[in-house]
């Protein structure tokens, strides 16, 4: 493609509202522009590396036997009231009657969908293993939508599912879509981790997300620094590298000590000169989930942890056996069920369930509060004074805690992009939309299903935050718009303007895929551009170059330059364009 | 692809709400499915064949300098707003707000956004021509959604748009499209006709319309017997071949009679004696096109018409200068503005204007109603006794009507599928949009439009509608899903199963798309499959053909079948699809 001809036009400064380097290099390279908040079209060259993307997943996943169709962005309610998630989606599903005053939402995801499809079809054992996916724009209505493609409202997706006769077929084909992202993510040529996640209001058992690690991203990782294991901070296991354990052997007799102003675990460390991390606070949860608004009873819990831990959400919901992670008591509930206001709480004496973080078990005669304003307890322990309903990992993880799968490695964290995720879903929406199939003896059972998302968008923009430096993209070779961008010096130079159109037919006759910057700016106008569009390697022809016969090859990444006889230009460039995606898949 | 491997479902039954067969054949085969009305899931085989068209069409615009991009499919009502499409567009438009309460709608078109897209990087006569195109899933939320992907309400569509810095321009950029559409409609192999049009709301003079002959299309087409001329009845000229004159040379003394009981052209040309065709008959119409619900002026206006012919409501509607097609005034409306009721009414004395249709014009002598009920005029005469506002063609066209490009054609009838549309826009959304640019004199201007489109899913069920017969489908070869379809009559026999792996390999590497039924099913019911299917071409590999050596090749068309020797089996198929291809582009 020639810039002469193209519709091609950069910025020199990015919008107010583009926070991060993705956002504001993807805008001023044309490559988007805003039509609404969240939503936006997407230029040639943006396009190009979205195509780019969408072919690798096609080969990938037909390879491994998934089939491709394409489901609708309108779907009827009804098939969303089946599964009760046309009112549990709550607002990010965007609802609309149309002219008939039928109700419709636009897809956000499409298992309500697929689910209906494949009843009418799958009737035997016979039938599977199956994997049907599509690659579809896709609506969800995000309240604050931002980051450019990063959280927009209106993407482009990747959805597959799999449908078993049993969880061992339905385990197989989690595997192999497993195997199928990890081949996608390594032709793309992007750094990205394989995490453990939780399955979230999807439903489903296991689960694991890819993550392109970028610092603006917008989840928080633990990864292991010495194996492979890497896990959502929403998930990851929390275990002390080296067991804290209490200094006392024997347990003391219980005492009430005044605390007054004493609230916090920070003042009460200070006061009574034990450490946080020998401290054990409380805090109260509700066990109702608040998915029933005529249901309001509080079913309170308490959470014992370390003073020094935080608690995990994400964990506390899987423990209490929710579907959302528990609202904490307001001060007034707190009171209403232990007699006294935050601060002075503690375990000693409740009626209620009480789960206790693992790291509070290594403690003996601890403090926590009396359960009476400005008071405490010192000299407690567990069982003793208490029961324990469950005693359960209930800490957030943080930098070195030690990792569940090597014996040596520590955790240290990262921030994360999520581009992909496979789901192990069971029998969630086979049973509820009533999609069954016979097995050999007769029998009726519900189909196994797995689901399997790529934002493709997403990756292409995340591509962009992990690969860029000051003067703008360095994309990865395998979505880059185009391999080479050809810039001629000197346009008006017939000799120029030939070498390089040989060039240019040559390089494309190689099977890449070139943009030649043909117009009548100024060098330095080019460079910048070519900086800032970050295709993989540049080629400059001018006039002095080609005195001597020579061209200059640059590579985006390392701004390398090396110089070469014009007759090698298009072999070399064509040797690196190789080397690239080899070593990309080796990353 | 192997059958044993796909999830492909054939049905016996089409459902009920399928009038026509390709919506039928679609469903039947599996390659659609209905989610809601006029909305559907597009199974592999049909996404083959859209895919398969998407490339045709990416190749023969990028050919001629046309530019890929995407536009959202969710717009903001703000750019509605602009051109007054918001409301002008009616409930076609589908509306909403979203959770912030901002009102969008579902793109059903882009004229608007495109148009916001280009005023903020066109500046100057430079930066033109620029040709933006993009193949996206649109919605049209029709009042009443029938005939499968024909008339839908969400579909896939091409939709492109030219930006020039002058009429000639623009005019040039129309003629590229034209050129382009030809090839497309030519590469996919269909029976098509390019007939001129009305230009309807969207705005703009010159177009032309390509359309897919087919008995159940919704279009009537006026197309010559001799030359290649073709128009939507809409727009076709109407002419006599011989011009129709009154026999009388003098004109004659006006006379009223009593018509008791006379209110039809049929029961006065049988009272009178006089042919249909030599009587004049009087409709009424309001040229208050009624956009604004303000203004309830009448307006009414008169036209003439032989008593044998129909009037044309968009050739009134041109003649009038209106955007919409004008009402018919009620009777009671005609009362008030002739004195008489319908049926007795006619051209002498009205204070209003009268549009006589050509065809009156060799009339002398006529009959009309006297505007008095029960009573008609004879010798009536234009000019003399009435006032005439404009004489123009305003009646439909017939078969048997002369073609207007050729001395020696007349029209004969056809049905027509519109699967593509060019427009030269002019300036209509630039003025509106503000989207301007400046000439080299440095003064400023709005942009000169065109705006094409292709139905891309509509194309692939009106090939279908154009190819078939009772079994089944018969895919052009350009968009068929497969070009080869291998039936395997012993998939237990395995010198068969063998041989037909071999052959199913050689074919794919000698760049065919192969489609094999390896499944355990009795020959009959494959061959039914094969045939509904509709791939161009069949091979049966059998136990008792490999006796011989050989196997059987079937034209899915003619159903034409020859025996060829295995081992030359793959050369023969190869060179058949290279020959449809080659007659489809003569065709």
């Amino acid at each position: 493609m020639k810039w002469s001809k193209s519709y091609l036009y950069t910025l020199k400064d990015a919008p107010a509202d583009a926070e991060i380097p993705s956002h504001q290099l993807m805008v001023r390279s044309g490559m988007i522009r805003k039509v609404a908040p969240g939503i936006y079209t997407y230029g040639n060259l943006a396009l190009r590396a979205l195509r780019k993307l969408e072919t690798i997943i096609r080969e990938e996943l037909d390879k491994r036997g998934c089939q491709e169709i394409l489901m609708p962005m309108v779907h009827p309610a009804e098939l969303w009231q089946e599964t009760n998630r046309w009112s549990e989606m709550g607002d990010g599903l965007l609802k609309f009657e149309n002219r008939n005053g039928h109700k419709f939402c636009l897809g956000a995801t499409h298992e309500e969908v697929i689910t209906d499809y494949v009843r009418k079809d799958i009737k035997s054992y016979r039938d599977m293993p199956a994997n049907l996916y599509q690659i579809q724009t896709k609506y969800r209505d995000e309240i604050r939508p931002r980051f450019g493609l990063m959280r927009g409202r209106e993407f482009v997706m990747k959805d597959a599912y799999s449908f078993d006769a049993d969880s061992k077929g339905a385990l197989k084909s989690y595997d192999t879509m497993y195997a199928g992202y990890k081949a996608i993510f390594d032709r793309i040529g992007l750094q990205y981790r394989i995490v453990e996640a939780d399955a979230g209001n999807i439903g489903g058992s296991q689960t694991h997300e890819f993550q392109v690690l970028a610092e603006a991203g917008e989840d928080h990782l633990m990864v292991c620094d010495s194996c492979d294991f890497a896990a959502n901070i929403e998930v990851a296991p929390a275990a002390d590298k080296v067991p804290h354990l209490s200094a006392d052997t024997t347990e003391k007799t219980l005492e009430e000590f005044a605390t007054p102003g004493l609230k916090s675990i920070g003042t009460l460390s200070k006061a009574t000169g034990v450490a946080e991390r020998d401290l054990v606070k409380t805090m109260f949860f509700s066990a109702n989930d608040g998915r029933d608004p005529q249901n309001k009873d509080l079913k309170p819990v308490a959470v014992l942890l370390r003073g020094s831990d935080e608690v995990n959400p994400v964990k506390l919901k899987n423990a209490l056996g929710l579907v959302n992670p528990p609202l904490l008591l307001t001060d007034n509930e707190v009171k209403e069920v232990t007699g006294a206001w935050p601060g002075s709480c503690g375990p000693v004496g409740l009626k209620f369930p009480i789960y206790m973080d693992t790291g509070v078990a290594g403690l003996k005669n601890f403090i926590v509060g009396a359960n009476k304003d400005a008071f405490h307890l010192r000299h407690v322990n567990a069982g003793r004074d208490f029961a324990v309903t469950k005693t359960v990992d209930l800490r957030l993880a943080r930098v070195g805690d030690k990792c569940p799968k090597c014996s040596a490695g520590v955790f240290k964290s990262m921030r994360g992009i999520e581009v992909g995720h496979v789901f192990y879903l069971g029998t969630k929406y086979s049973k509820t939309m009533n999609a069954t199939f016979l097995r050999e003896d007769g029998s009726s059972h519900p189909i196994e299903m797995g689901c399997y998302g790529i934002g493709v968008s997403r990756t292409v923009q995340a591509a962009v935050e992990q690969s860029h430096d000051k003067d703008g993209i360095i994309w990865p070779v395998g979505i880059a718009p185009f391999h080479v961008h050809i810039v001629v010096l000197d346009p008006d130079n017939s000799e120029v303007s030939q070498s390089a159109e040989i060039i240019y037919r040559d390089l494309m006759a190689h099977g890449l895929d070139v943009f030649m910057d043909d117009r009548a700016e100024r060098p330095g106008v080019k460079f910048k551009d070519a900086d800032l569009l970050g295709m993989p390697i540049r080629i400059n022809i001018g006039g002095r170059g080609l005195q001597n016969g020579e061209v200059e090859i640059i590579l985006r990444k390392t701004k390398e330059m090396t110089k070469v006889k014009l007759e090698s230009a298009v072999e070399s460039v064509a040797a690196m364009v190789t080397q690239m995606k080899r070593a990309s898949l080796q990353s």
